[in-house]
């Protein structure tokens, strides 16, 4: 039986202690707070008894302790495979490799998945599942290190990926860092707006500013630890902010057009369902009633005539009872759920 | 039986003649491409005779051919009433007066509704059910035939609101111009990104990104017609970003969580279900397989349980044949829902 130990009781650790217990591993929890180890402990993410010789230390702690507790699980556990979950990992690497001698036992790792409560209590065992888990080895990791880890990753139904530390944390600030700073900047400008002027918003403000909600916090530490690929991004991005500001104020209306054409184009850029290439669907638009089965009846229509919905988007329409939704399909799908839904007293929506 | 004349057979154009040809009224179309006309005709959106003495005449032209078209209309039936569907209201009404001696006859209109596609084949006569359609009276705005626009918007089933202009470009720059131009620019920073770098990629840029998809010529013109507001937030948009960026270089960990903190704040200014406050709901999240009928069975489970959804999201996980329903409930909902999901063989994700 592998001895796993996990450094840090909150939201990761805890998930982790359950996801690799139930695979049969023997996990310890170690927190500097007594209570989220009890909480993780009850919940059966492991045991709090000391764990002397683990194969394998999780690091699970905030961003800017995961150099420093890397450091110390390599000291304390000469034997021991050490990783962590960490979203930023060239950073950590190279203090890492400042304070200690040798780096070929560590396996930077970074599971990508989240929920939006932390804390111990939030732990789920299926947290991992069908999520990107990306380890970022360099020169001096153990292949056989590295197949440890990823085995155990695997072993939660993750789905684990090799990359560059430095290719890791530049990806991460154009897909997940940049666009949270920019949501957030976004929703900031709605600060001390007056009734009047948010009685507006429609569908796409909300979408575009959705994960502005995020812990400022954790957010703040992860910006840091990747501050130079993230200042790259938002250089560029407000170098575009510059030149549409002047397009604009210019009347420059084929300057303008490029720039939004830019956005469409870099939008297809964005791979489709199932990490396949982006396809285009067909929205279907249906209105329902603001009443418990509505949807039911709905989805269960689509189901009896065979269609399988790619996406759904519900909107809530102004001051009625009743909304909208936004229902994708394949291109060959669409005449077949309009007639059945028609045929079924549904009410489609331009 | 009123006479009214829609000049322009777009989009908004053939949509406004199905729905007021509904109520009653006689339409009549004319637009500078007889295909467009044609198409509308048949589809019963109104006649393509002449209409000699229209009681009412809608300009439905694109942004920049507004003013003018709304001066011609009002010159060439001197006892008609002309309202206008622009998403900007101001300039052409300065326009206007630069040209117009008496304004009393022409009553600004804004019906916020639309669909990722165009042209007269796209119209619906239900495009406007449940829509805020907004009216900028000025000063010169004859009462009467405001009332008189007011009831043909109400009578599309639209929710008819009034606005001064300014108030109303202001209004719409906040919520719908400027995350426009964001989520372009924002978009364009993934052109030149590697497949690596694109493939962590995750639901925070899709949301953020997914207006980017826009028309830029359609929204090049509306962006140029409401530069001046645009430009403003934009103006203290990109001071944020600045500040941000020196925040971040700086190592300023209390300033960025500062300006992260002020996105959930005003994330928290957008205006709950239904135009009420906005509600604290729980999300309940569930693994639906990728085929026919999973999310019918869902959401009937979820109407058996007597339980009302506010919100549906759609994620789709890394190349697997599965996706998670993020189901928003009110929270004396939650316990029921997870209760009967859980018994009913659901399998519920943190």
């Amino acid at each position: 039986m592998t001895d796993i130990l996990i450094r840090g009781a909150g939201l990761l650790g805890t998930s982790l202690g359950l996801a690799l217990s139930q695979t049969g591993a023997r996990t310890f929890l170690e927190d500097r707070d007594p209570g989220a180890v009890a909480t993780a402990v009850g919940m059966g993410a492991g045991t709090d008894a000391d764990c002397p010789a683990p194969e394998v230390v999780f690091v699970a702690v905030p961003p800017d302790q995961i150099a420093r507790e890397v450091a110390a699980a390599l000291t304390r556990f000469p034997q021991a495979t050490v990783s962590d979950v960490g979203s930023v990992k060239s950073e950590p690497i190279a203090a890492l490799a400042a304070v200690a001698a040798d780096l070929s036992r560590y396996v930077g790792g970074h599971p990508m998945a989240g929920r939006e409560i932390s804390g111990a209590a939030a732990g789920r065992g299926d947290l991992f599942e069908d999520r990107p888990w990306i380890l970022t080895p360099v020169a001096d990791t153990d292949p056989q290190r590295l197949a440890q880890v990823s085995g155990l990753a695997q072993s939660t139904h993750a789905v684990v990926r090799l990359m560059d530390p430095d290719e890791h944390d530049r990806a991460v600030a154009l897909c997940s860092h940049a666009p949270q700073v920019v949501a957030s900047l976004l929703a900031a400008q709605l600060l001390g707006a007056s009734p009047a002027d948010v009685s507006v918003a429609g569908p796409g403000v909300r979408d575009t500013t959705r994960i502005a909600a995020s812990d400022p916090d954790l957010w703040a530490q992860i910006l840091l630890a990747n501050a130079e690929h993230v200042d790259a991004h938002m250089s560029r991005f407000a170098d575009d902010v510059i030149a549409f500001r002047k397009a604009l104020v210019g009347g420059d209306a084929s300057g303008v057009r490029a720039l939004l054409a830019r956005g469409v184009e870099g939008r297809g850029m964005l791979p489709g369902k199932h990490g396949g290439e982006a396809a285009d669907f067909v929205t279907v638009s249906v209105v329902i009633e603001d009443a418990p089965g509505q949807l039911a009846a709905l989805f269960q229509r689509a189901g009896e005539a065979d269609v399988n919905l790619e996406d759904v988007r519900i909107e809530h329409t102004l001051g009625r009872l009743r909304a909208i939704a936004h229902l994708k399909v394949r291109p060959d799908s669409d005449q077949r759920l309009r007639e059945s839904l028609v045929t079924g007293g549904w009410h489609l929506r331009g």
